[in-house]
Order: C-alpha cells, then sequence, then structure tokens
C-alpha cells in the first residue's frame, strides 16, 4: 500500500456528526487518525467504539507537530477562534482544513490566526438532522460534493493533501473560491433551512394541519428537525449571502402572491420554478481531468471548472506525485 | 368472502396517478372496477396492464348507473364540471366520491349539478412527482391519510361506502369538513408547493449553487418537480387558503430577516420551526373507535376526531353493518 504510505496522519478536532464520521472514513480507508473532542461523553464514545481519541487539546496538538499531522478542524463556528489561537500555538506548521459550512468568515479567522498559508479550506456538503459521536457513519461522505476552496492564499502541496483525503473517503471534490461558496451554500443550504423552518411554524396553528401532513410537508420541513443551534450557527455566520437568497425568495413568493390575488395565476412563479429543478436534476457533472495544481493558474482554472458543475473524482496531478 | 361480496362495485373516471392506482388498488382488494379515460395512450396502456377500461364516458356512466357503482372522480380540477355535468345526465342516481386535492370548490360544483345529496368528498393524502397511469401504484395509498368530508350535505350510507374503500386500498381515513380541510392543505401541501418552487427558482441564477447543492436543497425543492400545471390546479383551486398560509410564511421570513439585519440572529424562527417539526414528528394519531356513522351528531363527532389528530384504521360501524 505505498499510496496509504504517502499519506499524511490526519488529526480530527471535534468528533460531532461531520468530524466524528471523518475520523472513522479516514481511519476505514488507511490513514493513521486521530481525534480531540472537548466533551468527555463524545470522547468516551469515540474510545469506546477503538478510536484514537483525547479531550486533552494541548496534548493533540502536539502530537499533531510531532507527526506532521493535517488537521482537519470541526468544531462549530463559534469555537473556531479560540481553537485557531491553540493551534498557532502549539502546531503553527501543520497544514490545516476544516469542515465549517461557511468558508469566508473561516479564512478570515484564519488569517487573523496567522495561518493562512497552511490552510484550505473545506466543506463537505452531507449530513443528517441528527448530531454527536454516535450520529456519525463512515460513509456519510461517499458521493458527496466535498467543496475544497481555491483561494489566492492557498499552497498546492496542502491541497493534494486534502483533495487526496476527500477522494479517500469517498467524496467528490468541488474546487471554488470562498466566497462563491458562500453565495452558492446559502442559496442551497442556509435559504432552504430557514424556509423550512417558516414552512413548519406556519402550520403550527392550523387545525388538522399536521393531522394531514403527508410527503410534501415531511420533506419541506425535514431539515427544520435539525438542531437549531447548527442551523443558527451556519445561517448566522452566512448573513450576508443569506440576505440575499432571502430577499430574492421573499420578492419571488411576493409576486406570485399578486398573481394570485389579480389573475388566479400562479404560472409564472411556478413554471419558473419547475424549470429549475428539472434543470438541477439534469446538471452535468464532468469530470475534470486537464488541471494540474500547483502549474501558472492552476487556481483559477480550478474555480472556473467548479463554477461549470464539474467534479474530481479521481487525484489531480500536483506536487508529489509522479510527472 | 362475504365482506367483498357486499362492496359496491367502483368505476374510476380520469386514470392518472390517483386514478390510476385506485383502479389498481380497488381491483387488487377484490372490488369490481372499472374505468374511463379521456386519452387513448392511458386507456390502452391499462388495458394493455389487463384493466377493464374505456375511453367511451357516456358507456362507463351507463355501465355504472347500471350496476349502481360507486363513481370515483379523478380528473383534474378543471374537467370537473362538466364531468359531472355528465354524471347528472347519465348516473345520477349513483354514490359519487372525488380524488381531487381541494374539497370546498368541489363541494360547490357538486351542489351546482345537483349532486350533493350523492356526494362524499374525498383527497388522498399521496402522490409522486411523476404522473399518467404509468407512474400508478397498486400500493400508493398504503398509511396514507385519505381525508372523507363529514358535511352536512353527506350520507351516512354513502359515507360507508367510501370509508371501505379508502380503508380497503390500505389508507387511514381522516375524517374534516371541506373547509377545514382546505385550509389544512394550504398549509401542508399548496404552501410547500410554492414555497419549493421558489427555492429553485431562487438558487437558479447563482453560480455554483446547483454544482453544490445536497439534501439540504434536493429534499426542500422536490416537489418542485411535479407538473406544473397540478400545481397550478390544487394551488389556483385553493387561493382563499394559500394566501393566508402565504401571508404567514412571507411575514416569518420578513420577521427573520429583521432579526438577522438587526441582531445577527434567526434564533426566533428557527427555534419556533424546529419546535413545531418536532411536535409534528410526535403528533399522535389516535383511532377513532367510538362513533357509528349515522347516529345523531356523527359529522360533528367525527370532524372532531379528525381535527384532533385521530383516523379510522378499521371500519365504523353505520348502515348496513350489524349492530
Amino acid at each position: 500500500m505505498t499510496a496509504t504510505a504517502q499519506r499524511s496522519p490526519v488529526c480530527v478536532l471535534g468528533l460531532g456528526l461531520i468530524g466524528g464520521s471523518l475520523l472513522r472514513a479516514a481511519t476505514a480507508a488507511g490513514y493513521r487518525a486521530f481525534g480531540y473532542n472537548r466533551g468527555l461523553d463524545g470522547a468516551q464514545a469515540a474510545r469506546a467504539d477503538g478510536f484514537d481519541v483525547s479531550t486533552d487539546l494541548t496534548a493533540t496538538l502536539a502530537r499533531a507537530a510531532e507527526v506532521d499531522s493535517l488537521i482537519v478542524i470541526a468544531v462549530p463556528m463559534p469555537a473556531l477562534a479560540h481553537l485557531l489561537d491553540r493551534i498557532a500555538h502549539t502546531a503553527p506548521g501543520c497544514a490545516l482544513t476544516d469542515v465549517i459550512s461557511v468558508k469566508g468568515a473561516v479564512r478570515d479567522a484564519v488569517t487573523a490566526a496567522g495561518l493562512d498559508a497552511n490552510f484550505v479550506g473545506g466543506h463537505p456538503m452531507t449530513g443528517t438532522a441528527h448530531s454527536g459521536w454516535a450520529a456519525g457513519d463512515q460513509r456519510l461522505f461517499v458521493g458527496a460534493p466535498w467543496v475544497l476552496t481555491v483561494d489566492d492564499h492557498v499552497d498546492a502541496g496542502n491541497w493534494m493533501t486534502v483533495m487526496r483525503l476527500a477522494l479517500d473517503c469517498g467524496a467528490v471534490v468541488v474546487p471554488a473560491k470562498a466566497d462563491e461558496h458562500d453565495a452558492a451554500a446559502a442559496a442551497i443550504s442556509h435559504l432552504p433551512h430557514l424556509v423550512a423552518e417558516a414552512v413548519a411554524e406556519s402550520a403550527a396553528d392550523v387545525p388538522l394541519a399536521f393531522a394531514l401532513a403527508a410527503g410534501s410537508f415531511r420533506d419541506s420541513t425535514r431539515v427544520a428537525a435539525t438542531a437549531p443551534d447548527l442551523v443558527r450557527a451556519m445561517c448566522e455566520a452566512n448573513a450576508d449571502e443569506l440576505l440575499k437568497a432571502l430577499d430574492r425568495t421573499i420578492e419571488l413568493l411576493e409576486r406570485a402572491r399578486t398573481t394570485l390575488v389579480e389573475q388566479g395565476s400562479v404560472a409564472e412563479l411556478v413554471e419558473a420554478g419547475h424549470a429549475s429543478r428539472v434543470r438541477y436534476d439534469n446538471f452535468p457533472r464532468p469530470e475534470v481531468v486537464t488541471v494540474t495544481v500547483g502549474e501558472p493558474g492552476w487556481r483559477a482554472q480550478l474555480a472556473a471548472a467548479g463554477r461549470a458543475g464539474s467534479v474530481i473524482r479521481s487525484a489531480l496531478p500536483g506536487p508529489g506525485t509522479p510527472r
């Protein structure tokens, strides 16, 4: 297994749904993987499942520095700044990525901690309505898009390292600029969460509504079952982009209201929405194959490919791979 | 099979997703079931699958009258008035129900055609994003709530007949007043459809959005894949109630926008929405067991039970059953 032998060790900080799934997936893929969890219960559960987990952050970071581990930040946004300070103190040379659902705010915090030269922003676009170590699943990333940022600060060698981890976990990699990611995430994740809350709440006081609720309501409000703290964290950290998406949606609903009152018709919205959904269902997913990581213009080329829907399904060539 | 022998024959008018599924389910449950479809393709496909189907409406209605069939109207709302005229002419004595997704407007049309004494409004709360005979499924109704109206015009004997059909198809029966049904359906079906269209359309012009879309977007916009004509028909036929639901939702989203701008928080909406969804997930489904159809006050008792979430899982006693 020469391929595995070349992999960096992986240190996962935070063992909730995503971090816990990643520790499992990386271990299963043959990585030397270890983790830290602040809460004792989660750490004990992970250890009981056979994983190498500590509740001592300093010791974990010292170990990461010693074995030159890739560090994966998998804590919620509010805990980020503190964690970055600790990393800058104890493991300032380690390659660094994260799995937080906004990318601009994380990049800014990483830059403020002086760690941007080590950092590749990451966002696996997967999850469930459940949280915590017990909710984790080694196969959570299989087939999921996993965004990796290609902003100007990103180092080619680090990018290769994180790309390999994502691919080894079964994900497909979508390269993106952090700000473009955040605009898209607002439209396809944060807005749908807020809207689901509004639909659930709108029905709550209507007699008979829950008694009749079936597939449309169940699917439309599924993500409203997500823990409120997680929804708030991702929505509030991406407020600027979420506001734009929210305004577009409110405007579309207001216009549908007007046509329904004035013409008895919702044709405009229904036809446009249907066409968009059909376009999404048929959205092409070509594979990125022509880019070499680290060559001149590689970041811009990958950003353009991601924007066009392209994904990386097997490792691109780059630093450390044979020419 | 003495139980089956007591069943009325069933005549299904319109063999789209719901009507086609019903013809299959009733046949499988042992009913003598036959159908009419205006389109030749659907009728031929149904015949090829072994069902007793005609494209001759007059002949089908004459046969229904002859064998004293229960007639099930399974055409879209815009075709209703014409069909009722034909029924009033050729089969004015047959018990009558429908499977259209609004109940007040259907009741009004039935009353206008002079058929309200024969009529029990019905709405199986099930479906898929597909349509037409080929999309039908004999098991579509299994476990689904199937609303039957208990307005003042409803006859106890007819209600028993339609209740038995719904139960024999595997549904659970939810008794409701037509107007209460429409308010609830707006909240849990028509509004979610419009909102799904708006979410799909909001994302359509954001670069990278479809490339990143995963579970939240897919589930939130699933019903936007429904044929636009069907969405329009149900939304536009229930405009008054839909407007109320739409206004509640727009107001909730506007308020979340305000708190996000002023306090950087969406806590209010997220916590309320989550609590509502959790309440929905734990909504009790007690069984109606104490009502005898046709006894004094039976309609009001059933309406109250349905409002409280109760469902009918096995046939209630009533006209034609042993005391």
